[in-house]
Order: C-alpha cells, then sequence, then structure tokens
C-alpha cells in the first residue's frame, strides 16, 4: 500500500530554482533525484498532487505533469485512490574496481597477457625506455593547430557528415605522394585506406584473412608481441621463424605451411635487422610459387640515420604485399592514423572491414595531416626527429659500452628503439622486473620472442632526454650487477 | 646474359641535381626510377661503374655505393664479369578502379548491401534527407579551434604517446557529468569507454557477445539497418520483434528465444515512439528473468522539443544495460566519438575489444570534446541546434500536410527525423528511386524493415534549410503522383 507520501519540505524542494516555463521538466528531475537517492524508496508514495501543488504554490498541472514523465520512464505508477507509488529506483553508480597498480614482479613474473601494454604504461617509473614512440616534446603543436584552422576554416559543411570509410581523399593523396616520395612505393590513392593506426591494421586483416579462410600467418621470432596479439586474437595461428643477420629466414618459413606472413622487413623488429636483397628476392620467389601473402609492417622504416632508407617490399610486388604504415612514430601514437594498401584480392574486403570497424576514422586530424604532408612540414619534422634521435642513439650505445661492457647492441642503424643482448644465463624478465623496481622501464627480449633465445632488452632511446639515456643506463648496469 | 648497359646520358642522369654528401643516396633513387619506368628493364646491365663514374665525374665509390643499395633492396644482383644485372622491377600502381555512381533505380532495386549507405551518401542529389545528421552548419568551429588551442598548449608530451584503451580520463570524467546531468544515469568514469562512434560499440559489443555465447540480438522493427548490419557482421542473428505506439512489443520480444535487444528507448528509430513507463517496467521483469541484456541506444535523445528527454534505461536498470551514445547528433558523425558503459560483467572484455580494434580513440579530439562539456560549449550547442532543428521539423510537417496529404507522420516529438508512412499499395523503394532521379535524396521504410509493412519513407530534417525542405517535400509530392 506504501508508506506515508512526504511533502515539499521533506524533499527539500524550492520552487524559486526551478526555472519558469520549465517547472514540470524541474519537478520530475528533482523527484528522480529523490527517488535515486533513497529519499523516496521504491514502495512510498508521492505527495498528494493538490497538497504539493500547494505547497509549492504551482498550479496541479505542473504536478501532473512531473508524475506523468516519472509514469513514462517507469519510475512510479498510478495506483487510483492509493496515489501514485515508486516502484524503481534508478541504479546508483557504483566506482569502478580500480586495482592498484601491480608491483614489478608482478608485471614480469607471469607471461605477458592482452593487456600487459597497458599495465607497463601505468606502472611508474622515473625513466622511460618503452620502445615505440619518438621524442614526444617535438610535437609539432603550432605547425598542427595552424593547419587546423586553415581546414576549420575551409571545410565544407557536409565533411562534417558521415564520410568515406577509406578515409578523408585528400589524406589518400597526400600519402601516396608521401610513401612515393619516401619509400619507392607508387600507390593509387583509391587503394589506400586509413586506419586507426597498424594496431587497427593488424585487426582489419586479421578479419579478412580469417573470412578468406587463412588460419596462419607466419611471423618472424623474435618479433612484436603486439602485432602477434592482435594477429591472435583474430583467431589466427603466428608461427615463429628465426631471424639471422639478414633477416628472415625464408628457408624456415617455407617449411611453415602458412601462406602469409608478417614482416618487418625495414628494420626487424626488434632485432633491428635489414631484409637482405637475396632474402628479397627468395622471398619473392616464395610469395610467387605459394601464392602468398607478405604483410609488410613498415613501421619506422623513415628514421634511417646514415643512409637513404631501403625501399618498401611493396615497391617491387604489389600483387603479393600487403602494405601498412603509420605516424606513430613519425608524430604521436596518440594520433591513431595510419594506412593499409591490399593486394587488389583484398581490396574490398578490408574496406569493408574499415566500415564494420568504425564507419571511417575522424576528418579532422585527417585533413590535418594532410595538410602537413603536403607543405613539407612532416619532412621537416622528421629531419628535426633524425638529428635528436641520432643524438640519443649515440648517447645510449655510449652508455651501453660504459655500464653493460658486455652486451652486445643489435639494430642501432635506424629506428627509435635497439636490442641489447647478453651471453650470459639469466632471465630477462628478471632483468626488468628489478630495473622497473629501481625506476626505470625496459622491454625484456623474451617479451617478444616464442622460441627459446638469448637474454635480452628492447630499449627505446627516442623519447628519453640524453640525460636520462646516461641515468637510466647506469641504473641497469647496476641493476644487473646486484642481479647476478 | 643481360643487353648492353647504357650510360649517364641514356638514364637522363644530372650530377648537379644531387645533393652534395648524398650523392650514392640520389644515384640509387634515380636508378630505381629508371627501373620502374622500364628505361632499364629486368635483364638489362647497369653501366660499369668505371664508365659511369667518368660520365658523372663523381668517384668510382659512390657509384658502387648505389648498385650496393640496389642489391641490398632486391632490384639488381652482381654477377661478377658479367656486372650489375637488373632482376626485379618495382610493381606499378594500378589505377583503382573507380566504378561510376549506379543509377538510382540500381540504388533501390535490390535488399540494402553492407555498403548501401556509402552508395547512397555518393549519389548526386540536390536536396538530402538522409537521416542521422543535425544541421552541420551549425558545427562550433571557433570554439573547437579556441578549445584546441588551450589543450595542445597545456597537454603534456606523454599524452601524444600510446594511452589508455577506455579513453582518455578527461573526456570519460567530462561524459559521466554529461550524462548525469542530461540522461540522468550515474556512471563511474571509469566504466565509461570511448568508442569511435556508435557504430564501433555495435561491433565491439558483437565480439564480445559471441565469445561469451550469444548468437542472438533480437531488435526493433521497424529498426536501423545500420545497427543489424553490424550485429550480423559480428555473427550474430537480429531476430525482429514489433514495435507499437509504446514502443517495443515485451510479449513478442518474450517469444523469441533471445537473451539480449538491441533498443531506442528514448526516440526509438525509425518510428519515433518513445517507450512506454509499463513496458518500460515489463521489460525489466524480462530482463531480471532471463537475465538478459539490453542494448540501449541512445542516439538522439536530446533532441527533445516540447519538454525534457526521458531518462535512459540504463538509470534504472545497471545491471542489465549497456549504454551507447555519441556526439554524432549532437557535434558531428565525422568526429567518430561515442561512448559505451557495459554492465560489470561484459566490461573487461569490452575494454579488451577496444584495445584490439584499435587501442583506444585519437587523443586531441577527445580533449577537445571534454573541454567544451566542461565549460557548457556543448549544452550551448545543444540549445542553438533544439531552435534550429524545431523549425525545420515544422517547416517539414507542413510541408508533409501540403504535399503529401495522405501521408501519416510519426515520431516527431523528438530527434532529427520523421518517418512518413502511406495507406496506398506501393513500393517504398520505387518511391525513392523516383526520388532520387528528381535530385530528393530519402531513405525508404523498407530498409529499415525485416517483416511485411506499410510503405514510407524515413525523412532527416536536421540537415537541410527550411528552403531546401519546402523544395524538396514538392519534389517528393510530384514524384509520388507520378509513380501511381
Amino acid at each position: 500500500m506504501g508508506r506515508a507520501a512526504h511533502g515539499a519540505d521533506f524533499l527539500q524542494l524550492r520552487i524559486d530554482d526551478a526555472p519558469s516555463g520549465g517547472r514540470a521538466d524541474w519537478l520530475a528531475r528533482q523527484l528522480r533525484l529523490a527517488i535515486a537517492d533513497g529519499r523516496l524508496p521504491v514502495g512510498s508514495r508521492l505527495p498528494a498532487t493538490r497538497v504539493l501543488a500547494g505547497e509549492l504554490r504551482v498550479s496541479r498541472g505542473v504536478i501532473t505533469e512531473a508524475y506523468q514523465r516519472l509514469g513514462e520512464d517507469g519510475h512510479v505508477v498510478g495506483r487510483g485512490r492509493n496515489g501514485t507509488v515508486v516502484v524503481a529506483a534508478p541504479a546508483k553508480a557504483r566506482p569502478a574496481a580500480s586495482p592498484p597498480p601491480p608491483p614489478p614482479g608482478a608485471l614480469f613474473g607471469t607471461p605477458p597477457g592482452t593487456d600487459i601494454f597497458d599495465a607497463l604504461r601505468d606502472a611508474p617509473a622515473r625513466i622511460d625506455f618503452s620502445p615505440g614512440v619518438p621524442d614526444l616534446t617535438a610535437f609539432p603543436r603550432t605547425a598542427w593547430l595552424r593547419a587546423e584552422r586553415t581546414v576549420l576554416r575551409e571545410l565544407s559543411a557536409s565533411a562534417f557528415g558521415y564520410g568515406d570509410p577509406r578515409g578523408a581523399p585528400a589524406l589518400r593523396i597526400a600519402v601516396a605522394d608521401w610513401l612515393a616520395r619516401n619509400r619507392g612505393i607508387r600507390a593509387a590513392p583509391g587503394d589506400v585506406v586509413i586506419a586507426a593506426g597498424t594496431a587497427q591494421t593488424l585487426t582489419l586483416l586479421g578479419r579478412v584473412l580469417h573470412d578468406d579462410g587463412l588460419r596462419t600467418v607466419a611471423v618472424e621470432d623474435p618479433g612484436s608481441l603486439g602485432a602477434r596479439q592482435h594477429l591472435r586474437n583474430g583467431g589466427l595461428d603466428t608461427p615463429p621463424v628465426p631471424v639471422d643477420a639478414d633477416g628472415i629466414r625464408v628457408d624456415q618459413l617455407r617449411a611453415t605451411d602458412a601462406s602469409a606472413v608478417l614482416l618487418t622487413p625495414a628494420h626487424q623488429f626488434p632485432t633491428g635487422v635489414v631484409l637482405g636483397g637475396e632474402r628479397r628476392r627468395d622471398l619473392m620467389r616464395w610469395a610467387t610459387e605459394r601464392d602468398g601473402l607478405i604483410i609488410e609492417d613498415d613501421y619506422d622504416a623513415e628514421h634511417r640515420y646514415d643512409r637513404a632508407p631501403v625501399p618498401a617490399l611493396r615497391s617491387l610486388l604489389a600483387e603479393h604485399v600487403c602494405y601498412a604504415g603509420s605516424v606513430s612514430k613519425l608524430l604521436a601514437p596518440a594520433l591513431r592514423i595510419g594506412w593499409v594498401f591490399a593486394p587488389p584480392k583484398y581490396r574490398d574486403a578490408l574496406v569493408a572491414a574499415k566500415r564494420f570497424a568504425d564507419l571511417g576514422n575522424a576528418v579532422l586530424p585527417q585533413l590535418v595531416l594532410a595538410r602537413l604532408m603536403e607543405s613539407g612540414a612532416l619532412e621537416r619534422q622528421l629531419r628535426l626527429l633524425r638529428g635528436r634521435h641520432r643524438r640519443r642513439r649515440d648517447a645510449m650505445i655510449a652508455a651501453v659500452g660504459t655500464h653493460l661492457p658486455h652486451a652486445v647492441v643489435h639494430g642501432a642503424a635506424a629506428g627509435l628503439h635497439l636490442t641489447i643482448t647478453f651471453d650470459a644465463g639469466f632471465s630477462d624478465t628478471d632483468l626488468a622486473a628489478a630495473a622497473l623496481a629501481r625506476g626505470v622501464k625496459v622491454q625484456p627480449l623474451s617479451w617478444h620472442s616464442q622460441r627459446p633465445h638469448r637474454p635480452g632488452l628492447v630499449l627505446g632511446y627516442a623519447a628519453p632526454t640524453a640525460t636520462d639515456i646516461a641515468e637510466g643506463m647506469e641504473t641497469l648496469g647496476e641493476t644487473l650487477r646486484h642481479l647476478r
């Protein structure tokens, strides 16, 4: 039957707070709040309309209308002579359980799960050698804002609507030009699909290949853990193929039954080797013989310090190479802009996958980036970064020599990171855990390896300053001495 | 053995064009171009290093180094005394086959495929009544740019790196506050996931539910074709449940074996009805009894013209409702920003799905939007839009009365579109095709229906001007008269 009704006073209703002309809305909102916080619990009766109208000095119609709103949204129900009864209360927000950051040991104590990079990013550290980011302090904020002003001034209103899932035409043209200039690739802008970074590209391709009946994509070993996780999430097996000083062992690729392979030919991740000319030709033979697919992850090829970057594989073998790149290493991962172009047989399926993924990337950042590419600002940014990164790389190599004299340095000719390996038999996850406990964040090589391997670390040098590099490497040296 | 070698002249090499200090790179690039365009075909020999060095008046080392580059990237191979032979040419870009736009009849002549909205968008038309977009000329360009300037000034460098896949904390807080103010929902910011619009939300949820063993999500009928396509792409069956004047028929939902349902309770798409209070309670009983999931697509609830919007279902039943919203109808679809919060049981899986989808939305637009939400600019925008949209809605209702006097208007109390139906027996796809041939773009109601239904049109009134609305509706009237 419901408990006793309460009046305006009990409910702390002050009609002076109500906007004129919106009193019924205001009252309905106040009553919902009262129901939500328990002042009007489920089972209680609302005040009689006549009583509340008198107390609030408003017409009875205002009260009736407010009660009707509450009825329509399911909070109350009219029970005739028994009045209007509260039958449902809004759910209370429960604070999200945000677990405390795990201790460094926990991060590295078990095989890395799919949230490992989030957990590592959230772990506090004084100095961060996580690979994969350029010098973020160099982000061209002024140029970006200036380009955005121009874009916003010139953009037609219809461009704010739903667009082409392949991306903005202006950016697809700019990307095709950029790749022709910088990567030796001839791509028609109509073939370029703008994606939310290479992570999205791999998920889209995973879907496309799975739908085509593929269940296996071979990967380099060592090779990127993140890329492998993305492929596996797409239901694809990722058999490891060894990498030597000339890149992937194509003979060992042949020994797998995979008809697709994910490669980083210009600067292998994480070892930094460049795929040799003979290997390139052998790989092309493999692709032709097996009607195979090469996914070329060209993640940091522009960052080459001593000479021009090697051309992309795609430039040689368009029919068998799906090319993927992004601005994550050129400008910033937080932009979430990349590009991909697939061989003809997968082109339409890739567009369909992108459409279902998100209907296409956001338009404003695409158009800003297109302007930076067309105006030469991105090339200037790349030159600026190359100079800074080279100095930081040199600082890191010098510091390895000083503080980790027994480590072997790999892959320092290009990119944003180097890999060091050790002959001694210890666990690189123990080293990474101990380093994090001392405030230095590194990734163990074993995260990026599927087969047994020498212990090692993957060290990003592009983001930290030379001072931090020196200090961090000194700490790493101390950590290693205490570990043994 | 290779054909005769050619010299600098034949290859049109002008050493004056080469940057000093980068001559080997320059020469390698020129030779790649010559290989690519057929001046140095596969099988031909490169000029002898001694000869070319003499012709270009550079040291022989420059030539040797350039040839070595070409060897490393797989274009040429050294054959000892037979010189250096071209063995592979870069693939030529082939212009993408861009088919001519289909005739209007073709668009509407067959059941709509997954690219139907792209095809419709690309179809030329004088007046566009496609539903689902607000007045795009009202996009607050100045406020957006001003907020972006502040964001770029204040942002820490590390924010340009990889971020939380759930989205920027500032936006998650702003969204939680926005929903508390405008939709009666109490959400903890930690539970909010920023997605690339509701299209992405549905694809993410499709994956999560499929992984949980679900194979069926019931949908409203009529209901959004796009939403249905997204769910089906996720491997989910979408049985239709009829909608009447109080919204979805919960009794008919009970008759399906679905334990999940996609709903638009605040303003049903496309009929525009509001889910009634008794239906809401019945729906909650269904959800509790069956441990069911309600996906609440709150796509345009803020656009209510005569009174405050009804509160979201989520506000009553957090344990069983997955809430999805976006800025597509508030600001612009091209921003690709939305939000979703799932019941506790799906929370972690949803975050994992977003991580695999793209590692999280781009950060700059998120932070700009957060500022617009916090500063009240978005609420001002919404008030401005409400005034404009209401006038356009009134113009459209008046024009329907004048030019389509036999049509019945549905769902005009809120939103960005209305639906009209006809008693007469003709095909609404024929009407849409004929209208498009006369330059007016509309969506036939049958696209959004799975079961037989009266012919109708879904008409967006928010984007076109009042003049265009009057003219377009006149054309629609003429079209209908000629059709009969």
